[in-house]
């Protein structure tokens, strides 16, 4: 296995994240690279368990130190979010979506970022460029991942190419978009199993604000009522969270889908508090503060902070 | 012009940098972007005003500070390298074929890093993507571009694609590559007219090996014979930029592209020559080390110091 180039997303890995690991490497077998390999950068959550398993493929190795490994990152392009000891690692190509980060190389690498709703969107049109055909279960992974990161387009992050990917990927794969779509979200939003440490962890991602160190996680669910419960306890996981991983401030999503708005979940320093809350023009009121129409933690979330502390 | 979006290249402008600009600057205005315009991070070189002359095309204009600017960067994604001022500029998009650097950005960008020898063989085959005919002037622009940093295809840098792509260019433009190229090296290599501080600052780069500040240069020569009338006045120039630019090291590549070779020119700390000797595996004589073969600052100068600095 020394010598396998690992295809990996980031850490707390999404359906996108999985799913690009796993078409990329598939695109690199068919165009006659046959030692790349997928993995992900942790434990699976529900939504794509239920997407691999739907289009019946396995899950990926779990790559836990990228030490000395061959790697090709998709769907992140930030230390923080990624496999531990990235800088140790050889990183021969990144395929991203994202804000620009602070992964740099010493040497040329492919490094293609393209503002679309999903890295899925991209796998698919790099398929198309190298003139290699698309099986049903790629297609249906694809189509997941744009479906699950857009929030089945719902997202301001979603753009006509996202769509116009999809409406291809669906005719190859034979399923129906909205239909597979609210089954996969009702998957991932099965709260009832999952504990307070599942829930902010599922979906969590770091980031640096001028020096400010902060986390920021996100789950969708089809009600936020279904959170009410677990409220108090999500709040002592972010306050313990803060301090075993040494961040000023965590902020945790919890997205209404059908509503499209989310409730933002904050704990942190004083300080943080306050670029908080000059982020979003409110006050924190029971520990949140509630945005209408606010979905997407990369678009809407993420911009907002980035200025809040600039120096 | 306040509006404007600009497209630019790194500080001490080389030919790729202008001409990607301008080639950039007018796919863009094919596609309908009409407020899209070529700039320059500085005075053009005499190879690159030879180019503009001989395709008839006039030269961009030169931007000094991004601040509050809108901006495309070509052939560089690194802070030090670009326009003053660039994070408080509002960075569009990012063409090129270098190592990842530091820019970052707040929301995501395009930014397509292949590792290909120039950034004309990455917009060559993006008017493709897009459809959009080249004209015989940008094919010329394009075409000097990529003969310019791969030395006439000598470079390590060197891939098929860049070759494949000057073939195309060349039909398009009506120009011999060959006789083309040698012309425009001839016009580079010029350097009767040039001061000690013209050769140092004509193709100057800083980078930061792992907390040490360098600048690294580089003047293409037919026969370095030529330069060495010139090599007490250049160290001396070299001293005082140490000085002025607040650097630990400077290493001024002299090449000879007709015997692909370069004399390495040290000047800086105790520590960094350490450094630099640890790189290039033999002792600075007479203020330089001479290597065989070694023609690409990118491939075989940055690298090779990059992991010789390394903590």
């Amino acid at each position: 296995m020394a010598d396998n180039i690992y295809v990996v997303g980031h850490k707390s890995p999404d359906t996108d994240s999985v799913t690009s690991a796993i078409t990329y490497a598939n695109l690199k077998n068919q165009l006659g690279m046959k030692d790349v390999v997928p993995a992900a950068a942790g434990e699976i959550n529900n939504e794509t368990k239920y997407v691999l398993e739907y289009f019946k493929i396995a899950p990926p190795v779990v790559l836990n130190d990228a030490t000395d490994k061959k790697v090709i990152l998709v769907d992140h392009n930030e230390v923080g979010q990624a496999v531990d000891n990235i800088m140790k690692a050889d990183i021969l190509e990144i395929i991203d979506h994202h804000k620009i980060g602070d992964i740099q190389t010493g040497k040329p690498i492919f490094f293609h970022n393209e503002p679309v709703g999903a890295t899925g969107t991209i796998i698919a049109s790099m398929y198309e460029l190298n003139g290699v055909a698309i099986s049903k279960e790629m297609a249906g992974l694809m189509m997941a991942a744009i479906l699950s990161d857009t929030v089945l387009f719902k997202s301001p992050t979603c753009t006509d190419k996202d769509k116009a990917t999809v409406e291809k990927l669906s005719k190859i794969c034979g399923e129906d978009p909205q239909k597979f779509g609210m089954e996969m979200l009702k998957a991932k939003s099965d709260i009832k199993s999952k504990t307070a440490k599942d829930i902010l962890f599922g979906d969590f991602k770091k980031f640096d604000f001028s020096g400010v160190k902060a986390g920021v996680g996100q789950i969708e669910v089809m009600d936020l009522a279904d959170l009410a419960p677990k409220r108090e306890e999500i709040l002592a996981e972010m306050r313990k969270a803060l301090e075993s991983e040494k961040l000023d401030m965590i902020v945790l999503m919890l997205t209404d889908v059908i509503k499209e708005a989310s409730d933002l979940l904050f704990v942190g320093t004083a300080a943080a508090k306050e670029g908080f809350e000059k982020a979003f023009g409110g006050k924190v009121t029971n520990n949140s503060i509630y945005k209408e129409k606010v979905l997407s933690r990369k678009k809407q979330v993420i911009p907002p902070l980035e200025s809040a502390f600039k120096k």
